[in-house]
């Protein structure tokens, strides 16, 4: 099995056809059908309906992205059904906004668990989770509940603002706490950190800006909301050649010291010992 | 009863004759009556004297600003006083500088009600509480004390920056995460929270970009030293009249496009779902 | 006795004679003699032998800086006899890497303790304790372990964004909240805090640039890791003159109003009050 990777995650709402048909034409890693925030009330159920049938029809072809669904937050009464459907369906991972508590996720697990027991799903073909952290009290307890089962999680920045009463900006100053601590509440738990979505899908500047400082905070990915937005989160979460090529002679020159027994030497005037080199590693395991 | 508004909240000395006069003059959401960091050791008594006459003067009249005083810190040996004679006065709110703990809390409560037993005033005339986070202990622990009683808190970088052993600069790097932090622990805790004062009383540019900063983090209002910082505080912390324009507009698209069982929608280059309709509405409602 | 300084804590490979030899040219407040990262593993006895002589060497001149070791990290095996070696030699301070838990602290004070009981040192010369926090989890959980014995602490950037999968750049935006954090932290636990090494080390203006950020922030000094580094570190964590000048005028003018009943004042544009003369009375002890 290939490790799942997070670079690009691609959200259409699932009851817009035309949207979801071109899902996977950008070859994200991740698509995602949103039964949340982009579907209104009345629509939910015929929006549940067509991710059904999504996630067989997108997850079918070779190579395929990891299907997930965004179901209702665990506190509406969408979403025990949402679960249930999608689980019955295959989903290959199921994202969960507005997620703030243990008690939460606790409703979480009891519902996939029963969504299992009424399936004749595989063992093991449990669906990943995926942790949406966009409330106060979702990034103020982020570590409380990430720990406990889940393979991803994303900020969402506009959710964050509007429930601290805040306002968006495009100096991303006001998310620039909780933009740093669910990067580090994450890596604690263990859990891969998407970045938040960029919502002017025209400005590619401000994405590409925005994907190269969520790699260097340690995220592993992006969310995205145009099929556009998907090869910036790739070119940003994968590293250039030169990257590759700079961690390639950071090793041998580190290998080569060390040979002399030097752990620490100056490599193109910074110095170079066992972090640089754990970077370099990191950046070689990547492209694989 | 209307809602208390924290824009705009300006201190005097309390034993500042001229600038307590002229306190209610800019129009402030709120005045305070400073026992506290404003008062030399030896003018503590004749500060609290004062403000028991201020208390009774400024709020008067009709459409008064709410009228609170910031006692001295409760561990020191004026505090008890201090509580007891802003109580028996009437005062709107009390300010409690330097809190850093459920204990320091503790001790609030109890000399509210201690003042309180002893006085003729109307059951429900208790004070609102503002909680000063002003020290690196006050701002780490910040979420254990802040849910019990407070109307408001305020973060005051001078004292903070003071007790870190730091140093004040214009560019407020220094206070980054803390300005961050106490907006968040706020929230969490459903208090109002207070932005940082501008010492430079000359530099409005400086006092409006900071302003801005903070609406954007969440903060409800700042704290003014100066009668001309107020203006500056109530228009950074009042949407203008594009803001509310355009929330109209989001809210009409928005609910055109759930009519049309659309929960996503482009406009103005921008995706608008739900949480952007949740900031147009706070907009809206903020103007009430 | 003298206080401990922070200031400059200038690193050189235990293994490497050279560098060792020319450690207190630059008169760093502090010297490390490092067996962790900038040493390979084949080559951790030889570099523990240099340590013991050069711990002796290095303090026997009047006014030698204190002299430290790096240890491996208490997860590594070379971890108890590197304590018990140095503890034995008299060093003046242990500095432990990569620290995460109470756990960890545990074990430290355990290899002290038994280093302590097997040597024929003096009551009273139990060497201080220095923190290493550079990974995820020590940052995370920096004040459940911090307040349990140790001396200082630093924050290491390289580590800690290695450990968090994300990359170094020079705007150290990505270190940001650990940065502001480790500070916190360390405040609260009483703990002096190190700032991050500058691993370009012909970039002068950066390592002083990044000085002046740690000293507004509350860090007591830099870890520097080429001598040239010392001067820079000295002067940004030392007043300058024209600050121990303001401090003074601070003080005359805030003492003049105080004695008027005055505790509030403008001074050259700016309100001072208890703070700021705070402020300006550490300013003036810290170079007594």
């Amino acid at each position: 099995m290939t490790a799942i990777r997070w670079r690009s995650v691609l959200f259409a709402p699932a009851n817009q056809p035309a949207l979801v048909a071109k899902l996977s034409r950008s070859a994200p890693d991740v698509v995602v059908l949103d039964l949340e925030d982009a579907v209104p009330a009345p629509n939910k159920g015929e929006a549940r309906a067509a991710a059904i049938d999504a996630i067989v029809t997108l997850g079918a072809p070779e190579g395929a992205p990891l299907v997930a669904v965004r179901v209702n937050s665990v506190r509406t009464s969408w979403f025990d059904d949402d679960v249930s459907a999608v689980v019955a369906a295959g989903v290959g991972a199921i994202v969960v906004p507005k997620l703030e508590s243990i008690d939460d996720v606790r409703r979480l697990h009891a519902a996939v668990t029963a969504a299992g027991a009424t399936t004749t799903r595989a063992p093991g073909a449990t669906p990943l989770l995926v942790a949406g952290i966009e409330t106060a009290r979702g990034v103020a307890d982020a570590r409380t509940y990430l720990a406990d089962g889940f393979a991803a999680c994303y900020f969402g920045a506009e959710d964050y603002v509007a429930d601290m009463g805040g306002e968006r900006t495009s100096s991303n100053d006001e998310v620039r706490f909780a933009r740093g601590y669910v990067a580090l509440a994450a890596r604690v738990c263990g859990v891969a950190a998407l970045d938040i979505v960029t919502a002017d899908i025209a400005d590619a500047e401000r994405f590409a800006r925005e994907a190269t400082e969520a790699r260097a905070l340690g995220y592993a990915g992006k969310l995205c909301i145009h099929p556009r937005q998907v090869a910036l989160a790739r070119d940003a979460f994968t590293p250039t050649e030169q990257q590759v090529d700079r961690a390639r002679r950071v090793l041998a020159a580190w290998a080569e010291a060390n040979a002399r027994g030097v752990g620490a030497i100056a490599f193109e005037g910074q110095l170079i010992d066992e972090p640089m080199a754990t970077r370099a590693r990191a950046v070689l395991s990547s492209i694989d």
